[in-house]
């Protein structure tokens, strides 16, 4: 999707990845090698004017070493910070912003003082390479606590404290090379078995207030790392206030529904922002709904048939949980938007 | 821009030139070959699903050719229709479409004769094989008509009739597989040197009475031509109805405009229709403008730098008269719109 809104600015592209067969290879050069095989970045960054990602599980060496021959943003520091859930929440706990109760786990006994601490229900993660869901286990009761310390195989965990949030919502942030700052308004999101299912943009009944809060957070998070691109911060709101979950430096999917429903995409953002233009307006078009498509593949014409539906779909091999599209709505009211969703989770859910 | 359409509609690419180098191979594979060479054509069409073209002067002969082997939208007849102004203004006659009044050309005789009909001014015009203001010459009085008729090489020729028209539109259609029908509305186009400059969508001032004719021309064609795919029909004005000048049986610079500022723009509703699938909503946002860049690269961060402007650079190599790229601007009024194109053509032109 990068790419896509790329080629449109005057770009061309070179993409990495660790295993073949990525569906970008249809639509540029692609290149396959090891994140720690120096030689593979070093031949891959050659002739590049910079170099961006969107995975923030790309190890931060890498990113560094990239960084050596040709720019690479968002800067490899915003990685380092989003990729270790304790240094994440310390990180926001530095600027002032809101995180879930937290306690560092080294040792089972940092466990059980945790448990104390939080009361349960509480959330035990590791503390990288988290993401859909994975990596995490609630614990409702003491009868949880044995089984979830193994199945998450051992330190280095972190343990939060459960938050009675009332919905999940993101905030779209971008900054440029000059410091020049955009922000998307709230979007409130909704999950199943952990991975994003649906999204609606502006989240429904934002008020200015909630949304300076979040634009707020965004802007010391940016301004603190001297951020370029896209970021992503996920958040709870509890009682008209906002609490920092966690933070992706990078496009987002709860930003995907901008390709139709935002003046500027956040692809074509992220692009205008590491290249040093000017960035794109981040005013939406009334209102927006994101359904992803996960492990499924529709009906296309079925999809299409419905009213302002968009369809997204990534030409990747469907298989059980794996996102593999998704369809975007637009229309000029709530209302409008709420009956064709529910007409295209059904013919989504119909075919699984 | 079709390709980029069809990827997120999971679809693949394949491109054919007859001249290597074309920008299109960046994003997908590109065969280079000669239209008269029915076995670079065949190995072209093997493992496809269909054949579309942007292009109103791939020859008919090759068109039918892969015919023969898999389906090609539009169907050959609309670009035997458009491929000759004898036969298309024939053609627009015979579905009762009026147009400027017309003499065909074989020989200097048929001139003086047609001159005589026509009086002056009127245009003299190579019959295959036009665009962008080539292959015309326009009779101001007795003196050109010499000039004119050795500058164009000779018959076949047609001559038309001058038409005092207060402005040029242009209305873009589709028809899907289905029958299933979508028009955009219609679009004042601004021409310099015989190339188109800009367009504004909607029309200014255009009202249902003028949209609902143009409208009506179009289906008749598109129904004749048993059509599937996007349609052009570029018009006069003329005391409030409407003339034909020509047609494109294909996507068309005059509905660039769509891809930010219709609901579905003209290259998705292209696809659509030839896919089978069902035609996006052809819904305005707002009002909506598009500058060609022509000839000139253009600051990029000083057009991105307007409020609401969508670069559209081509990769192409710049060439005095060449169009490479496009800026659409999307706006709530038509004032907002007015003074963005300003600053942009000022913008564009400061390069020149």
């Amino acid at each position: 999707m990068l790419a896509l809104a790329g080629y449109p600015l005057g770009q061309r592209f070179r993409f990495f990845d660790t295993a073949g067969g990525a569906v970008a290879g249809h639509l540029a050069e692609l290149r396959v090698g090891a994140y720690d095989d120096p030689e593979a970045l070093a031949r891959f960054a050659e002739g590049l004017e910079l170099v961006t990602y969107e995975f923030e599980n790309v190890p931060v060496a890498a990113a560094r070493s990239l960084a050596e021959r040709v720019p690479v943003f968002p800067p490899p520091q915003a990685l380092e910070a989003a990729q270790d859930r304790l240094a994440e929440k310390t990180f926001f706990q530095s600027l002032d912003i809101p995180t879930p109760p937290f306690y560092p786990v080294l040792t089972r006994a940092d466990l059980l003082e945790g448990v104390e601490r939080t009361g349960f229900p509480c959330v035990l993660k590791t503390r990288t390479l988290g993401y859909d869901g994975k990596g995490q286990q609630v614990l409702r009761g003491p009868e949880d606590v044995e089984g979830a310390w193994s199945r998450l195989g051992g330190p280095p965990l972190i343990l939060e404290g459960f938050v009675a949030f009332e919905r999940e919502l993101s905030v779209l942030a971008v900054r440029g090379r000059s410091g020049e700052l955009a922000f998307y308004p709230l979007v409130e999101n909704h999950h199943q078995g952990g991975i994003l299912r649906k999204s609606l943009a502006p989240a429904p009944g934002l008020t200015p207030r909630l949304q300076a809060q979040a634009e707020d957070y965004a802007r010391r998070v940016l301004e603190r790392l001297e951020y370029v691109g896209v970021l992503a911060i996920e958040l709870f709101e509890v009682e008209g206030r906002l609490i920092a979950n966690e933070m992706a430096p990078r496009v987002h999917n709860s930003g995907h529904w901008s390709l139709e429903g935002a003046e500027t995409s956040q692809f074509e953002n992220h692009l205008r922002a590491v290249l040093g233009l000017p960035l794109g307006s981040t005013r939406v078009r009334g209102h927006a709904a994101m359904l992803n498509l996960i492990g499924v593949r529709p009906d296309f014409a079925r999809v299409l048939g419905v009213r302002e539906a968009h369809l997204h779909w990534y030409g990747k091999e469907v298989r059980p949980g794996r996102k593999v599209g998704h369809v975007n709505l637009r229309a000029d009211s709530w209302e409008e938007i709420r009956a064709r969703l529910q007409r295209l989770e059904w013919i989504v859910s119909e075919r699984q």
